[in-house]
């Protein structure tokens, strides 16, 4: 995990405070010779991951059986990456509910140096032991907040 | 690859000219012991590609160097799949516009014959040989409409 | 999941109990336009589960804690699968030890008649619970041996 | 991609040329909360094209058409490997035959200063324009001879 302050982002990801880098794999191509759209939906759940370790959600989830749920998510895929290639993807909180959040990710390309391709998510904050929705905690608002410099 | 016709589908599936089926195969769940919300994506692709199948569009784009490109996607997950189970998936087309078509997608369970996720996705038509959009064919049109019963 | 007696089973697989039946996806496919390899260990996962199903292996593990871990496996590829096929992947068991056994897999390609691929793995129980090997149960071995026709 | 001489390797990997690191994705875990078995096949495999890569295999492909192509791979697996983790998946070449060459793979966790599994894989150089086995050019003979320090 990098942020804008221990490693050099791309300036299209100056908006985002958790940017996820990893190398295209050869074997994340298609039979159309490009990146299969469904690896996007990965690199974007890496991005998140990294984004839940930061705001210790996970952590609370261990504690409290309270975590996240995805409900919803949508990409938008601006031109097709190809091996080999090294890529950035930034991800960003857009909106806290009482049990929910908005998240937006942005792929960049490192050879292109354009982006690849973007969506937004929803994840919902589940209580797995009492198999119900949950509020989203103060702690994590605030560790959010902080985050985004909100 | 089935139709209505061929098999029968899921109640909640009759508005659906091409139905997909698989098993949940254990190895598509993640550490939270359900489906990860990527797999979903490839249920849909595959799903797709029986529709371009049956309208003959990946023909067409051997003949012609015209074929479908995948601009964007979104998926509703409604609860969590679990392996054992089998899907059935259900692809039609929305609209059809110059250059593209909106296809809906609607994955149902067969253990809880319970919708688990729908979504959205648009495929544009692409000239992969001169890189370039391109029209959707009347060919194409025609397959569609009928397949659909419009 | 079915099993010789209840359907029409490749002649190529006579000696395996356990059949496992699937379509070949089309997102499996890698930028050589072949089944990426990776794939085919999926398929015998997904075979290998049956079997454990079969001989009541998972549902031993829930309530003893002691279950099956993949020790090691290989595969030898024999042609290529492409989209669209439709393969039937055989497992039996090879041999028992104290503590493990060896499982031989076949992935037979529907539209070929050919045998694609084959590949032998170990497995290995293990105590989850107290974090060691443990035994394979007289009532694991009693299962397989009269599912092996032994 | 790494080599010994760009970055730190693990002393692990000694014996290995070329390194591939990365870092294990969550959504790579399965229901047992351990990486899956498949996922160490595509470590493998993007290791084994950094391999080609330095020694032009895929170069000369595309100027003769003669490429490499998977005829078995087996996995020996350790101890399993969890996120988050980062690992450096070594690679070095055996063998040197006629028409293959045999891999060596091992994947070490950076976290657990382990090996987390190893492998080997036979590939044999294929002409992709005449359908037929090829020979191993004396170019890539060089190469690897070069790369292996032979």
């Amino acid at each position: 995990m990098i942020t804008r302050k221990e490693r050099q982002a791309s300036p299209l990801l100056d908006d985002y405070p958790i940017i996820y880098e990893t190398d295209v794999a050869w074997g994340e191509m298609d039979a159309f010779q490009h990146v299969n759209n469904v690896v996007y939906f990965r690199y974007f759940e890496s991005a998140r991951l990294k984004y839940f370790e930061r705001t210790s959600m996970l952590q609370e989830m261990e504690e409290t059986g309270v975590g996240p749920i995805l409900h919803s998510i949508g990409c938008r895929f601006r031109f097709p990456l190809t091996y080999p290639d090294r890529i950035q993807v930034g991800v960003r909180v857009l909106t806290l509910g009482e049990d929910r959040l908005t998240l937006h990710h942005r792929v960049v390309s490192e050879r292109h140096q354009r982006i690849a391709a973007e969506g937004e998510g929803i994840v919902v904050m589940y209580d797995y032991r009492n198999n119900r929705k949950a509020r989203l905690s103060l702690t994590l608002r605030s560790a959010i907040a902080e985050l985004e410099g909100w």
